[in-house]
């Protein structure tokens, strides 16, 4: 029976009906069932507004949010300090401990020195035998392998063999923990250590050069590779699109391996940590080359030899990407005769660009995310910048192009200070795709992708956002990984498996 | 005749035709002209995108554009820096100097007690006779105008006559600079003195107790309007929207004067400085008052004063609105049954919101923004948390809400350190309703608008915003103004000849 009708029939009068709908109709108060309409609509936009949860898992989700909520009350807030400060806090943390006991698929942002934790690289690799060392004079070091002792460089003391270097002294503490400080960012005062954009950059790229010589060793390469894997695994990470610079390596004897050994390294070393680690997925490689080139002629080489590995490679090799500081390197429009290259000769070659780290607006640089969308990118690294550009966010959410967040890296790297203010906060809350990776965890005092999902879940995602969140977040990761569709399939399984055994194991943990 | 029928003619063979647009249509490098066509359509969704220039206004914004550039290539960047450490270098920046001369139209956000720079209240107010003043115990001070000792207040010394404690000294610097740190958060290290939002918040809001004693007494409440009236004028503003919270004030004999004496001054004395500058259009008041009331009673009755006011002074009460800090105060919703009152009673209440003044996500506080919109807000004082609500932000648009951005106060108030991420570079990126004003310019060491739209062109605008922002920003000020459409024209009016001759005079001094 409709309204009209009851009323016409005499059994409601519309007096009645004026006074029943009066706290509603008649008051100046928004009408709180359309307030809440609003409200929900919103929510549903957010990342994870739409994903469905089991009873186990809202179980679950209550216990988290609960977590989550005393932990926003707290006097200390650490996203919106600086993750230095932070780290000894999100490592006392309810939400980090669930976070890093949690399956969260892929990390796609990953730079291939940057994964293993620097004590490793000093505690394991410097203390092999034949490790030389030499003193640069700007306070860092430099490391090789070597028979005999090595030639000497420039702005460096002469070669120590680090044996009996180390022989002489009482206690190495001192030593080794100056080593660690030259590899990592990591300090306690880093708005002191780090006054501007171009001094923390500055100490970032020397901390590449300091792990070059350990990496690059070749018999180190395999192993820095392997534990790579088994820390993200440790941090419930199943597979990584890695980003890579396929060095040459260098043997004892100063034999010179090429690129394509590189490879081969990268492709037998993951395939042994498979059968290792069966509940581990793999990982392929994303070809990269430094953007601080004099000339476009070194890009052609470099697109050229991607193609190359890609058909050498078809399973490991990813795509190609051009990495370093974009403010300070040429931009992908001048490279555009060589990026083109594949499509000219038919090819089909992956392109997975950085762009938008930068906080410059209106500049060539800051057209980078969409020219990098106009080349066809599969994701886009950082896109930082990319709320600035509305037309561009709704061209990478229309071709469905993934932004690659990554909130510690923007935070050390002085980009955004309090991650409350990250921009892609707003990305999230407006269902942009996105994946959370962690850049260069090692450099960060980080590892695997635990502290980014923290920083993500508690400063970008604010109160609401909760397990669903980190849920599709996962999902996303293998969503827009560079896998293969069949493998994507396999990637979701075993995230599955490892995801409701999380769950029933986390619910009878905390019962 | 069409490229068909020319290929069928023979006069263009389809070989000649393919080897022609090769460049373009064979080639991986993505179409320079569609390239072109994004670029420039999302330069139009800019603020100012739309905005057509004479002649004489290009060849200034050429100008405007090349002072720019310049600016943006040095070695600091003060939209990047902390403004207290960035105010010399805007100080002495040409970009600075023309926004100082161009007409800006309305100031919309300003609070009554920072409009006046406070070497003016330490030189002019507190030379007057009969100003006592006291020291508290946390090292601030409070004044009184008195024709005996004032009664002691708790936590502060004896009262002490200022003239006599003046006369005393042999040199009265050290002491009128003490009187105005206490006035102005300014200070050489604002890292350091203000580590946190709440200790910025404390030490904001002593200010205003310092001012307080001073404002209040009657002859200086009226000479402070005019005085601010006229800092404003000589920063080319011609029409203010003042939140003023009307507060008695006392004369010397201990007489208090209500309410009503209070909206009379303002009135009088706008009439007064129009009489005396006629070309300044005057000011309207929104009433505000103050968020952190145990009890929704007390904004019950504000809003039945509010109504009343808005009928005793038609023309000079533009308005509502709640101040304080928002992340401490009771919410918008929460004083829904008070809010709802003038709508209840068939009154139109203008309200003109603080909403989004927070950092935090998905709290009650953070659904403001929401509830200002429902409550049918005229505009929204900072909305700084409005773009990580996309579903509030399409409603505010929709609704011609403007945002009234207020850069400086949101850096020193600790919401964002680097102005190149203040959310609302995207909000103007995106054509969103908005205006830039100063919120309180004394107690930042500011004045005026300048600095503020020195932020935003420089800052938040990036390289590409150009004299079309600013003369949008001005327009939008008059548009978005509490204005009645006649007075908008009129200010369209005198603005519009102010700017012709600023437009002119500038073409002539630089040429």
């Amino acid at each position: 029976m409709s309204l009209h009708s009851l009323i016409r029939s005499g059994k409601v009068s519309v007096f009645l009906l004026v006074l029943l709908c009066c706290p509603v109709l008649c008051s100046g108060i928004p009408d709180p069932a359309y307030r809440d309409y609003l409200i929900k609509e919103e929510m549903s936009r957010q990342m994870g507004g739409k994903v469905p949860l089991t009873d186990a898992e809202m179980q679950l989700n209550a216990q988290l949010q609960k977590m989550k909520r005393q932990e926003m009350g707290g006097s200390q807030f650490p996203p919106a300090m600086h993750f230095f400060q932070a780290k000894p806090l999100i490592e006392r943390s309810a939400v980090y401990s669930f976070i890093q006991r949690m399956p969260k698929g892929a990390a796609l942002h990953v730079h291939d020195f940057a994964m293993v934790d620097t004590a490793w690289l000093v505690k394991n690799v410097t203390y092999r035998p034949h490790c030389y060392v030499c003193f640069t004079d700007d306070q860092s070091v430099r490391f090789l392998f070597s028979l005999q002792v090595p030639k000497s460089i420039p702005h460096c003391s002469a070669w120590t063999l680090l044996q009996t270097l180390r022989a002489k002294m009482v206690n190495c503490t001192d030593l080794d923990d100056s080593f660690i400080r030259n590899l990592t960012l990591f300090t306690d005062h880093p708005e002191e250590a780090y006054p501007s954009q171009d001094v923390v950059w500055k100490r970032f790229e020397q901390a590449f050069l300091v792990v070059w010589g350990l990496v690059t060793y070749a018999p180190v390469f395999k192993d820095y590779f392997y534990e790579g894997l088994k820390q993200f695994r440790a941090d419930h990470v199943i597979y990584l699109d890695l980003r890579a610079l396929l060095p040459e390596t260098y043997e004892l004897d100063g034999k010179v391996n090429d690129r394509s050994w590189t490879m081969r390294a990268y492709q037998e070393v993951a395939q042994q940590f498979i059968t290792d680690y069966p509940d581990f997925l793999g990982a392929r490689i994303i070809f990269t080359v430094h953007r601080y080139v004099c000339s476009a002629v070194r890009i052609t080489e470099a697109v050229k030899e991607a193609m190359r590995l890609q058909k050498e490679f078809p399973e490991t090799m990813a795509g190609f990407d051009l990495v370093g500081r974009e403010d300070a390197g040429r931009t992908l429009w001048y490279f555009r005769e060589a990026l083109a290259l594949p499509k000219d000769l038919g090819d089909n070659l992956p392109y997975f660009f950085h762009a938008g780290e930068t906080n410059w607006q209106g500049t060539d640089v800051d057209q980078n995310m969409l020219d990098a969308l106009l080349f066809n990118t599969s994701r886009i690294g950082h896109g930082f910048a990319l709320t600035r550009h509305p037309l561009v966010k709704e061209l990478s959410r229309k071709m469905g192009v993934a932004v690659e967040v990554c909130p510690i890296s923007n935070q050390v790297l002085k980009l955004v200070s309090d991650l409350r203010n990250h921009p892609a906060s707003e990305l999230m809350n407006d269902g942009h795709p996105l994946v959370i990776s962690s850049d260069d965890p090692a450099i960060f005092g980080a590892n695997g992708l635990s502290f980014d999902f923290y920083e993500a879940f508690m400063g970008l995602g604010g109160l609401r956002s909760d397990i669903r969140m980190l849920k599709e977040l996962a999902w996303n990761s293998i969503l827009y990984s560079s896998l293969s569709s069949q493998l994507k399939d396999k990637a979701m399984d075993m995230w599955t498996k490892q995801w409701d055994k999380f769950v029933e194991e986390s619910l009878s943990y905390q019962n």
